[in-house]
């Protein structure tokens, strides 16, 4: 598989122009996340120059969907309440042309969520899905983790991640040390980042928070995807160079993702 | 309008009292608010010195409320079984003589949630109504926001606000840039703060909770809601001074909160 | 009562020994934990070691309890719905043999979670109870505190302690300015902490958390619970030693769990 993909062809100009981007338009991000990591998303969004909004019950979620930037469905910590309105800002987004992010949390390992995600894929095309190696095999049709980190390595689940991108007409990002990501013909490794990341929880679900704000002002989901990525990972590096442990370090990663500049982005993104 | 209002006529002593009656007297804040915002809100809390406890379902809302210092109902992310639990906390509140105040986050943007707020405004008198100029201009009629933060300048909802204070005979306050805080009779319009507030998740809503727990401690509403606005905005004051971005900041300003001292309050608030 | 019981038997050794252990298995902890700590728990269990996952819906409560090295049921925040995964999970971790944690936050002070967790106790049997002195005074059918802090202090609960860990054949632990942690047979008291910790919303919480991960490593939950009162109380003093306040402390606390490792917890735990 990997031979039929363009690999690294991206510019990190084309990723630092989308951070300007994002930083001039402030876009409405829609947020239908878990309760674990719903303040540091939002603090994610704030610092890189998004507004997040987390609106998630069904009675309002179909109308706010409608009228975001983006909308983020992170799969975290599903309640019945919350997986309907999740349903209701899929179709809202769906029908009003805004483009939503999946981040299937604990996909393949918890088979009621699992389905959950199955269903919206069948019925409908996000912009860009998001999960460590063990969720996306695991949306694939893998075993999928023995919780909601990840037991597998990036590459391993690169052949799944390819076919869900060609077969949903979407991005799929593998997020690890190495970050993949793939529209199905295109491919960005990316090599920035941390190990104090998986030490901070609600990483992960914040960088699916921030491939919605890159993708309500950049329509290349592939572009807005990898912009996300090298946003927190680079962040993520300053960060770890003022902190004595994770406790810091998610502070540092809030003023490094405020402070940090496209060009600055550009010159430290690294395609591996 | 505003030749009829008495403009700035608290004195900062006053302030000063109501805080250090806080301090004495550590209320429990009975807290029914988002999931985004709840572990901040504690936390701001704890810093000033009230006692805060989350009881946000239906079979305990209503017997706590009458047991505690005062109630906060914040509509962030209201769902069926929280707000069947704020209907109560408020019938609990009120029957007991407990002060409530009411954050309509999102107020006049998101219709089911403006209602919820409308018919609690219509059966329930809350000691203060607390929001950014769109929610207040919402909730008071008018278009909102486009999501829950302001679009509006303060100023701007200062007819709505003083309306809807002699309307409900509750202290409406309006946060922004400057705080406008009126009982429809008085008005402070206080100066103090940063532009980091805004970029912090949350400190709006911790707003709205530190004016119950002063609210617990001081009868004059007007007081309680303007001490607690030169609380949180002299600290954040203080806490941009040692801070790198949003992330430093957040930390500084809990730890500026403790901090603060009567005396030092009162020197530093400046009524515009 | 106090002279049947043998005090402080254990080793601080056995201490470090079970620290160890949990880092060098990093043990899925499933945390059914209220909505305002869910973040600090998931973040103080990733620096410890542990492999935090909060899995609170009824449909896959019970199996992924099944699968868990430990799990925590916290009461801080119960709804209808995340009340009904509770009792699936202690099902779901009784039947498959893996040790759970009960923290009935609140307790005694509020009728409807305090039946719930009396329900729990007549029909299973955790490893270890955790509370303040009035939630487990409340909990063995005393009054109850005010809210959700101890208004009794550790000793005055001693004896509800003891009686409920015989009755339960479990670990029941008092937090307090000195933790009591007893089988109804041993009794460690320990003094290690600081009043920081006060003023952090959820290092009760927290501490129940990390009591299910050394739980999942450590047979004997004295020595689990007491282990993991240590590695909090421990890593307090020295976060103390790095904090303006609150908000640092919170901050420092984190990194301190994290660089703390066996041999200085063993040479820095006092018992009392």
């Amino acid at each position: 598989m990997a031979p039929t993909l363009k690999t690294n062809t991206l510019a990190a100009g084309q990723l630092a122009a989308a951070l300007l981007a994002l930083r001039a338009r402030t876009p409405l991000v829609h947020c239908l996340t878990n309760t674990v990591v719903a303040g540091l998303t939002a603090n994610v969004l704030l610092a890189a120059g998004a507004a997040p909004a987390m609106t998630d019950n069904a009675a309002e979620a179909a109308g706010f969907a409608a009228r975001a930037g983006a909308v983020l469905v992170n799969l975290g910590t599903p309640y019945a309440d919350t997986t309907q309105a999740m349903s209701c800002a899929i179709i809202g987004a769906q029908d009003a042309g805004v483009p939503w992010v999946l981040d299937p949390v604990g996909g393949g390992a918890l088979p009621w969520r699992t389905a959950l995600a199955r269903a919206w894929l069948a019925d409908g095309r996000p912009a860009i899905v998001r999960g460590n190696a063990s969720e996306i095999l695991g949306l694939a049709g893998g075993a999928g983790g023995k919780g909601v980190d990840s037991t597998a390595a990036a590459d391993d689940a690169l052949t799944a991640a390819v076919e869900l991108a060609r077969r949903q007409r979407c991005v799929v990002a593998v997020s690890g040390a190495v970050d993949l990501i793939t529209d199905g013909a295109r491919l960005a490794r990316m090599g920035n980042g941390s190990p104090l990341l998986t030490r901070v929880s609600g990483t992960g679900c914040a960088l699916g928070a921030l491939m919605a704000a890159l993708a309500a002002v950049e329509p290349d989901a592939l572009v807005a995807a990898s912009a996300a990525t090298a946003l927190l990972t680079v962040a993520a590096e300053r960060a770890a160079q003022h902190s004595a442990g994770p406790g810091s370090f998610a502070v540092a990663l809030i003023d490094a993702l405020y402070a940090l500049q496209p060009e600055a982005l550009a010159a430290s993104t690294r395609f591996v």
